[in-house]
């Protein structure tokens, strides 16, 4: 990466909601203390008209705070929101994106012949929650360059918010995704009310399952990577909370006699399921290479989600538990 | 192992209280149905007279049920309640022990001398979980002998139990202890109302910290081992339920101003929380050798514990997190 004015890294954000404000806010923190960036962070604002008729802009440069989507917490006075893209990124050398993800497309279009060569980009879209001052973790994934996952940790961190980087872009991806179809899991033995022993072994058979599907599709996948924070933590994170979880809980109590569709448009007010969508594509995989005896649980979730099982299905596949062991899982005895 | 009486194996239970009359059900339903286990199963009672007058052992052989410690639910005619020691295990080639910790030594010596050759025991003392029909999985640890692995396993498993054998029997011990020392801490974060994300975030930071601590005890551990049940499912289970979790909430709800003698006392009425002992043999492990500060969380819960630290410091470690690479960790990033 091409490291110009001075030799200092300039961040921009791409986003300025809730998760937009709140990384901004973070990264000013950290980019104000260290040495080999620059304070400033440049915040690309979707700009609205307030009902007070100022600009949202306008708003978070006067007053350092995003009052609509982030209200009493300030930014830092080296947040500098941009309505305008291509201003916002033409200095940038590190770019984050936290917009929602059907914007991305687009505004990636918008970028094209925009960017200084050499621009690094990250995406906080999906799998990291950075809670406010709570400690928490992340995982980011790289691939050989390690120096440039070593800045991007480093932007990030916080003593409140740890960042781990591992050389393993895929399984990292896959834990994000897969994740979410185990959560379903966990939210039908949380419907079907079989307590935390029964839920405990359904999310390890999940991160198993999660693990030998990764090797299975590439086999540089790493066992370690599904003992980071973007593995086992995040899928207890999920299981526990999470509406991929709610929303399956709600499916069991009715006996899945309403379908995913009906409970997540009433629940989640037209936002989808991550995990009902991952689980077809999952299945769709599975199908193509004959692999479905081997993946039983995430099998299942499929079939349970279109009304081809029933909800207590979920822990009725010990019969045909598979022998994971070529992926280094354990010999079951049957 | 001898395997006399027609080649079959016979069974037999040390103990008949709660957990004892469950696993007795469980084992006399397989071995009725496995040609090569002998169907009886024989419980060894404590004897004691019931309100009735009647003996326990006589009412348990005569309702085919334990009427004080499992009422309601029948352990098959199989089961055979003998209050003598002594005959309940002569013929038995399988020993299971599920009587309260205490009991163990002073039961053994008892034994010494009377049991057949080539008898072989398991305990289900500690970690080991059977919800009554309710979908759960166990680990069995082995050294070398596979087949007598197997044959534990085979005599254990069920539809809804599902039991799998690791050569790692130091791996899967120092889970089910050290399992109790992340619960603490897990219920610590409960006690400050820091949420999910914290929470699994701890967990995590714990399992590998269990794993770390137990490969440099026993290089022969291995890390699929904490893939296992009893790794992340047991640590799960325990750091959602279980007692540890539960004083250590309250411990932290009272800023740690009532000590955990007190709350254990008051909650547990006179058992005593293993988390709490084990942390302080941990503690003194890693003083001995100098490694504290490889293992923050195993090491501030035990500070905790004593006083020496206020709860709220389970999630102020960030700062002297370690670098467990050595022994598979990631690289967090400083």
């Amino acid at each position: 990466m091409e490291n110009g004015h001075a030799g200092k890294h300039r961040v921009a954000v791409i986003g300025s909601g809730n998760w937009g404000s709140v990384a901004s806010r973070l990264l000013a923190s950290n980019t104000a203390k260290l040495p080999s960036f620059h304070d400033e962070v440049r915040m690309w604002v979707f700009e609205e008209t307030l009902p007070t008729g100022e600009k949202l802009s306008e708003s978070i440069n006067q007053a350092h705070e995003n009052c609509k989507y982030l209200p009493g917490i300030k930014l830092g006075t080296n947040v500098i929101a941009d309505p305008d893209l291509e201003s916002a990124v033409k200095d940038a050398d590190m770019l984050v994106f936290v917009t929602p993800h059907q914007f991305v497309e687009g505004i990636c279009k918008k970028l094209v012949g925009k960017l200084r060569p050499g621009v690094e980009a990250i995406s906080l879209i999906k799998g990291m929650e950075i809670a406010v001052e709570k400690f928490s973790e992340a995982t980011i994934g790289y691939r050989e360059d390690k120096e440039a996952a070593n800045r991007w940790a480093k932007l990030f961190t916080t003593p409140y918010f740890l960042v781990a980087i591992v050389e393993d872009i895929e399984g990292v991806e896959l834990c994000g995704t897969l994740k979410n179809v185990v959560a379903i899991a966990a939210g039908l033995v949380d419907g079907l009310d079989m307590g935390n022993n029964t839920k405990a072994a359904i999310m390890r058979i999940g991160l198993r399952e999660m693990r030998a599907f990764s090797k299975l599709l590439f086999p540089s996948v790493r066992d370690n990577t599904f003992f980071e924070s973007c593995g086992v933590a995040d899928l207890i994170t999920t299981c526990l909370g999470g509406r991929n979880r709610r929303v399956a809980e709600a499916f069991a109590r009715n006996g899945g006699k309403r379908s995913f569709d009906e409970l997540e448009a009433e629940m989640l007010h037209g936002q989808k399921l991550q995990g009902v969508s991952t689980a077809r594509e999952v299945y769709e995989v599975l199908t193509y290479h004959g692999w479905q005896e081997l993946f039983p649980l995430l099998s299942t979730v499929h079939e349970i989600c279109i009304g081809q099982l029933p909800p207590t299905s979920i822990v009725e596949y010990s019969e045909h538990t598979p022998n994971l062991s070529f992926v280094g899982g354990s010999t079951p005895c049957y």
